[in-house]
């Protein structure tokens, strides 16, 4: 409660400076504020009668707590605030610097809560015709089956009343208590069995596809709804940030008396914006924009920085090897260059693979044999010496850049797994005395070493490289979900804490009934199911996950309402509504649209008048080695590199499109939606705000 | 063995005569027909050997059941051979009458597999690197926790070995061991949940995530593919027939040199193709072809003429009532009107929806209690009373029309559930025999008889509609399912035929173990699954279905590799890999599919344009009423009839677009790929045939 007490104290604080900063009545007009007040004051009550609850002797509930996810998701964004206004400079390009803001996680999240809470009334309706359903086949159940004295096979009667044959009914739509509860009809007459396959075709088919569909379609609808607002707002304040930076063409002369904007407040602004960005990448970015070298750009090109920014432009720089450096006499000689050689030879990676294969089947092995644990040093040092061979070829800063991901995966597992071993090794000639734990890290390391062999699959390595790209969106899904489950651990804490208790000792009789007499001899407690309980909040994540997975979800939920009261299936229906149908059901539309998007779409015209540049400039890497993986991509420009050694500086320098991958979700999303804003906008004209001569970009055309 | 016998003959005399028809060269190109003479070839040998393996007393295997399903699929379609060779006429309007032709059932199936074979190699690549996934885990799973001494709920040990592992994880992909397996290593440690749910959410939802959208987006590019061929074709002999069918301009000696298609040789077209076709459908098509009243028609307009029979134009007839005919003065009374009118009133409708929420409730309660069994007449009469007080206000042909569902479903519930209630009530009285059967039909009848309520809910209304609309496109996948079904059953039917029985008597000792001492106290026997086993094709199937389910999977298949051996497994993965993995990824799909057409498409151009010339020539069911259902149209093209009466005969006929539905599954999906096709098309220059003067009809613009 101190912990809380402080965070409360530390949410206030920063209310109270954000509501000093803003205006007074714009601070009281956004919800987000009212509702941040509104919680911080209920958990404080809540506290309060707690606390006095708690003094007297008497039982309290702290409610509030489910609040808690509502603060996180409320807070305002700290980003924008802290970037752009205590500066004290509301115009200029600072300004407009901070658009187009990369939009915290927080946002996102609460644009997908947004996006879930439009959709719901259109889930709503299928819901309800869905329920309309479970409710006529359970009164036909009844009808059917309840006068035919009939029981399960616990001999508990068959569908001897409505309620309970509406949940087992509804069981029956997660597929949980799936044989089961048609067996004993099916036993007494085979016909009944069609009873329960239309039920299934019906409830669990068709209407989880159906509800897929709409909330695949509403989402996707609301969802676009906000990209296309969010994009509106980029060129109309792009527009804007033009309107202040353009020098009008009265004093400059030029031109047919068409605004421009000048290459040094252009810098300027980009310096501003992406204080990080490279010299190199500056002037390509500014070689795009300004095709016609006329040293300033119009307002139609000014607005496509934003989006220019978000394409992600790899910087290769080609550097000499550090050895090379050092002593280029050994490195230049014959032996060297023959090492280089075979180091980049196919071959290599072939034997690597192999030695991938053979270790393999030694982890299988026992590895209490001597032999095979004492191979595991011979793969480590195998290991070893193929990243520094690597290194020994490749320059160290290339090989570690921050695309190469198999080059970083292979070295952290590698020099993991030497740690580990080597603690391992020193802890057993010591005493005698093995580490569970750090055998178990040992393990894993060793079989995730295995994974590299997929990179080396062309097949497999365009999979997993879409798998690599929808991560970022994944993980937004992964914070709603934590945000869902956290309101559900929370109540179910409040619900169902210390019923269900798990007895370490395996002895121990209280462990056949979770120590609760209510459970004594049920299939809870029977299949072991002791330790999944609202305990602590960890128990109760796993336990919402194994609820998910939706696999003896009856059982569980059995247990609990065993030791608490019947109603308590409210709260596990509940949660599969939200869970499995909303949330799961947004989860796999998310990832087909991701995939959908990977499969049709190729690179954006502004990706490919980008790369036209590169290849203009001929600052590209060679398109063969562009399909290649990154790695590869590395090695190549490593190869041209003695070629180039002669040329201007400027060729030092190497560029590379990490083709059709976006610096944020946002631009993902925007490039999913395109050709939709594109048609939509081109005749709609009140995109075009204030500033009345802007025209807007036309997204697709350069 | 006889009945095959009979098919064999069938088929093989079918063939022959096939052949004789048919060109000798062209026959023996068709791999359909080779394919079905090597059926027949091998089920004969099949045969043979079995009856002579059989008689000798030998254990002999029909294995040539399996390609059953084949002789199905490859059967020469029926319709196009009966209808348009033997008549002997290879050129003239009739053989293009066979075009387009409404594709039966098999060459749908047909294309389905054709779609799931293309479909294959890119599940495969996802499906090998999903197996490299769960050999991964299943590595790390041995290693973690083999040398642990843990044991599973049932005593057995947990993951000892390596082919044991793999088979576990494969089950957790698929749910139906969720916790259980997990529980032994969570009681362990927490900290090995998280080998668990990562695994769950690799496997079960990136990876299943995946899968439906490879196979979505796969299963629709093909599909595409074969429309736009099934399209071009379409076009393609639609020119062909034009150019039969073209009077050359030199001989009318009107228009530009535009070579035209009279409207008689257009009239006689229109009947062969559609014979049942009322003459005022064909006027209102050719005045939608002859836009500016030519009396000629260019090929333009006369290839769209097979889109325009496509689309379903209801011919509503506004016939007198025949009450009113027989007795004018007693129908038109006031007494009649009053009736009439109250019939019409929303009243009535609202009144019923109360009697049937009732009658729901009554349902409910125990039908043994005398007040409750008699009320079932009263609810019957009054059922009754509702279908003949519509029949007096609307006239029964209209009442009765083919796409009245509501009216056909109320119909023919009620006078089932009287004839079975009189039924029953007969049994009972005489002899006090209650036939179970008949009172199951009546329970279900009544429970039926609610589901109308469902119509009088708007919003439910549209979805009911939309799953009405994709019905026929389930069906096709039904049809794909049962081929797949028979297929395993038969090979199930095979390996584990009379291992596992089924005793009626619950007191019969056997029935503990299935009749086999090897289940004697496993899962399968003690959760009572005895029924599912594959003694006859009816259990088969129910078994089947309940894998699809999924749930206790792992139990099912269980129970029969411990009556065979543990290699049986691969037949209970594969059919998961088939069935759940592709299958239902593929029906889903196609659900999403439809239902994302449903939601974003409206009525296609030449819908449009056919609804405009209704309402141009007034022949239209007023607006309103086309967004009701089908009952409240009819009823209110009879309201409109008295003022009508005194116009033209023609006006006594109106017709109404059945609103973006479709004769066939193939307009459906051409509907479906309409834009892309066109927008494909229009730069294709290879679509024009040999023809020459054939430009594409933009199949969107009119």
């Amino acid at each position: 409660m101190l912990a809380e007490l402080v965070c409360l104290h530390v949410f206030a604080l920063r209310l109270i400076h954000y509501a000093k900063v803003i205006p007074r009545d714009k601070f009281w007009k956004d919800p987000k504020n009212i509702c941040m007040i509104a919680i911080l004051a209920l958990t404080l009550v809540d506290m309060i009668i707690y606390g006095a609850l708690h003094a007297a002797g008497f039982y309290a509930l702290r409610w509030s707590r489910v609040l808690r996810p509502l603060l996180l998701v409320n807070v305002t964004e700290g980003r924008q605030v802290g970037h752009v206004i205590p500066r004290g400079r509301p115009t200029g390009p600072e300004r407009i610097a901070g658009l187009p803001p990369t939009p915290c996680a927080r946002v996102k999240l609460r644009r997908a809560i947004r996006s879930i809470r439009n959709t719901l009334p259109q889930i709503l309706s299928v819901f309800l015709l869905f329920i309309f359903s479970i409710l006529i086949f359970s009164l036909m159940a009844l009808k059917l089956f309840s006068k035919r004295g009939l029981t399960t096979a616990d001999g508990a009667p068959y569908f001897s009343n409505y309620a309970d044959a509406v949940f087992d009914l509804y069981v029956l739509v997660t597929t949980a208590n799936s044989p089961d509860v048609m067996m004993p009809a099916y036993d007494a007459g085979s016909a009944f069995a069609v009873f329960f396959i239309v039920y299934v075709l019906v409830n669990t088919y068709i209407f989880m596809s159906v509800f897929l569909a709409v909330v695949f379609n509403n989402y996707k609808k609301y969802l676009k709804e906000e990209v296309r607002q969010l994009v509106r707002a980029k060129w109309r304040k792009m527009a804007r940030a033009f309107a202040v930076l353009r020098e009008s063409p009265e004093d400059g002369g030029e031109g047919r008396g068409e605004p421009l904007v000048s290459r040094a407040s252009w810098n300027r602004l980009v310096r501003s914006v992406q204080p990080d960005i490279s010299r190199a990448h500056t002037e390509l970015l500014w070689s795009v924009s300004d095709d016609d070298n006329r040293g300033a750009i119009d307002e139609r090109s000014f607005v496509q920085l934003a989006d220019l920014l978000n394409i992600e432009v790899i910087t290769l720089k080609s550097r000499p090897h550090p050895l090379d450096r050092l002593c280029p006499a050994l490195y230049r000689s014959a032996p060297s260059r023959l090492v280089c050689r075979s180091v980049r030879h196919r071959a290599f990676a072939v034997a690597y693979d192999v030695v991938i294969l053979i270790n393999a089947v030694f982890i299988g092995l026992d590895e209490e044999e001597p032999m095979i644990a004492n191979s595991e040093w011979a793969f480590l040092a195998l290991y070893l010496l193929e990243i520094l061979l690597k290194l020994y070829v490749i320059e160290p800063r290339t090989f570690f850049s921050a695309h190469s991901f198999w080059n970083w995966f292979d070295t952290i597992i590698v020099v993991c797994a030497l740690v580990a071993t080597v603690i391992n090794a020193a802890l057993e000639s010591s005493g005698r005395y093995t580490s569970r734990q750090i055998l178990d890290i040992v393990f894993i390391l060793r079989v995730l070493r295995l994974i590299r062999v997929v990179d080396s699959i062309e097949r497999f390595r365009t999979i997993m490289n879409t798998l690599i790209r929808i991560g970022p969106a994944i993980l937004t899904f992964g914070q709603l979900v934590l945000v869902v489950y956290y309101v559900f651990a929370v109540v179910g804490m409040e619900l169902f804490a210390g019923k269900v208790k798990f007895y370490e000792d395996a002895g121990d009789p209280a462990r056949a009934d979770c120590g609760n007499a209510l459970l004594r001899g049920s299939a809870f407690a029977r299949l072991g199911y002791c330790k999944n309980n609202f305990n602590n909040v960890v128990a109760a994540f796993v336990l919402l996950v194994q609820l998910t997975v939706v696999n003896q979800w009856h059982i569980l939920s059995s247990g609990f309402t065993a030791v608490t009261h019947k109603s308590a299936r409210i709260y596990f229906v509940l949660f599969h509504v939200v869970v499995v149908i909303v949330i799961i059901n947004i989860f796999v539309a998310f990832v087909l649209e991701a995939f959908f998007l990977e499969y049709s779409l190729d690179k954006s015209d502004l990706h490919t008048e980008l790369e036209k540049k590169i290849e203009q400039l001929q600052l590209g890497v060679a398109q063969d080695a562009m399909e290649d993986n990154l790695v590869g991509a590395t090695e190549t420009s490593d190869l041209e590199q003695p070629a180039e050694q002669s040329e201007s500086s400027k060729h030092k320098l190497m560029f590379k499109i990490a083709s059709k991958r976006y610096r944020t979700v946002d631009a993902l999303l925007q490039r999913l939606f395109e050709a939709d804003l594109e048609r939509e906008d081109d005749d709609a004209a009140d995109v075009r705000d204030g500033n009345g001569n802007f025209a807007n970009p036309s997204f697709g055309a350069a």
